[in-house]
């Protein structure tokens, strides 16, 4: 009886236990949970989204394990101009890789890089920047690319603003990142960035851990060490390009599930936009667009903003956005704030 | 006043509803997580991997986000004689395939797969099932291979007890993924077979979410269909051969982090565990011997056991395993149960 007794309490104490976290459950969901964003259709959208999903009583309802949600990272989640971070990572090794093969000083593109000329630089076509990525970053265990990223990440600083590139991810972004999971989402990053040099960093600024980093990849050798101790080796291969429809095909391998929601910037995410949007039931698919010169930066060519080769966002885009139901976000007009430290 | 006394009981509420949770997990764990082991060094060092590693008193605690545990499926987690699951399922589609291309039945491997002589069938090489598995399941959608391979799964049998192959999964094995599932270890399949073919079942059968899915997987190309709409076609060319150093390597792309435990039944494993008990603090890696002709199969060659080209387990590899600390699960000694059905 006495057990009986204890276990009922349990019960009723754990009941109760539970009553209270929904009551504070609802006092946080009360709470704006993105404070950054201006009242309009992109926060709209996002809301209505997770609201449908999450809401067991709604037709729209879709069960936690398959709620996912993919975020193209330059551009989406933290600024890439006026290069892509990775790209200067790989530009700054070069003197060394220099020094220890003196015969590349006269090869281009590795003269352009030593020559210091940004203008040039900015100018390299995507074979010279492979060449430059395979000559800096492949041939070596995955250990030492892993703590060389890690090490330029700590003292390399953005030329506008002075600071870590890790500090320049967009606040209203990362809102939506914490809001979704949230409510049971599971984010990904899919970007053309290399899968292993953001998963440096993904866990500490955007609550994303490695394994959920879809990326483009070389491929790696298996091989032993002087010591027979066993290491992986980045090969000049490349395994999966993360761009365009490659994003698709690496969310399929990676994931192997139809996103929900789907978050880009430019023409290299509108297949995955398009894919998660081909999905039944309720999708949600949105576009930064960078058009805020003073605060960030303004570049399309959509909507007559100047231009860019990188993170292209054409009129063919804009028109197809508008089509299908995508969501641009206004990064003027729907930021209230775009950094943290703003 | 009266806020702060409902926020304070609301605070002892909680605060007694976790806990009730804490003394029902202390039942919880009280009872024998693995009760289909018997008692003996096998079912010990799962016990104390968990125990050194989850608690944060320990020196060999293990943060949860870091805590990954790896397993292979065929021979590991379910049936792989006497042929492995897939192969079968590629093997029954050979009929359908040649009737949609007749010019195949006088051209070999088909030739012998439509004799039906299961004797000549099991000596089929690697290069004749690659073969088979391009004939038969690429250039098609994605998801009408995941349709194709639900359906036979729901109607095929198992050659020996009849039963769906879904149900030939080791229940002592169902008990460790959920016992380390239980205490925080996200479990991942890491295997030889198809990625796509394991994606279908892996969650109703093993609890393991398909993105946990790591397999040998070949490439797909982004299209559209007839209506415009888009889709995956599964191409003929191998992306990753996950097997022996693959399997290392399509951890290092899917999960980029080194499991704290690695669970394999054949020289396929070996690079897996090898490279699992590479890495510093407290590892585990477990070895699948199959030593019960009676229950389910005896196959080696290792310790004298019949040598069996599905599965091998050398001598080689168990002097290996002794060396290196890795332990070997012998099914007749270790396993009180071998199925749930049983």
């Amino acid at each position: 009886m006495l057990r009986r007794n204890f276990l009922g309490k349990l019960v009723i104490i754990a009941l109760l236990g539970s009553c209270s976290n929904l009551l504070l459950t609802a006092w946080v969901q009360a709470q704006d949970p993105l404070p950054s964003w201006n009242e309009g259709p992109a926060k709209k959208a996002i809301v209505a989204l997770v609201r449908a999903t999450t809401d067991k009583a709604s037709p729209k309802f879709v069960p936690p394990e398959k709620r996912f949600a993919a975020f193209d990272q330059d551009g989406t989640l933290w600024v890439e101009q006026p290069m892509y971070t990775q790209v200067k990572f790989c530009l700054d090794r070069v003197p060394a890789v220099v020094q220890a093969k003196p015969e590349l000083a006269q090869v281009e593109p590795f003269k352009t890089v030593l020559s210091g000329n940004r203008e040039a630089m900015a100018h390299l076509s995507a074979q010279d920047l492979e060449k430059i990525l395979t000559a800096t970053f492949t041939g070596i265990p995955v250990e030492d690319f892993s703590a060389a990223a890690k090490k330029w990440l700590e003292t390399a600083r953005d030329p506008r603003w002075q600071r870590p590139y890790t500090e320049l991810t967009y606040l209203p972004m990362l809102e939506v990142l914490q809001y979704l999971r949230a409510h049971g989402y599971k984010t990904y990053i899919v970007t053309g960035g290399g899968q292993d040099f953001v998963r440096v960093y993904s866990s500490r600024v955007y609550g994303i851990p490695p394994e959920q980093v879809v990326g483009t990849a070389v491929g790696t050798k298996y091989g032993y060490g002087p010591d027979g101790k066993p290491f992986l080796t980045r090969e000049p291969k490349l395994l999966l390009n993360d761009n365009f429809a490659g994003k698709v095909e690496g969310i399929h391998l990676m994931i192997g599930r139809r996103p929900q929601a789907a978050f880009g910037n430019s023409t290299g995410d509108r297949e995955m936009l398009e894919y998660t949007g081909a999905g039944s039931g309720p999708r949600l698919m949105m576009l930064v667009l960078h058009d805020d010169a003073r605060r960030e930066y303004a570049y399309g060519p959509a909507r007559g903003l100047p231009d860019s080769r990188i993170g292209t966002f054409t009129p063919a885009l804009d028109a197809e956005a508008k089509t299908k139901g995508w969501v641009v976000i206004s990064m003027k007009k729907d930021w209230k704030k775009i950094f943290a430290w703003e």
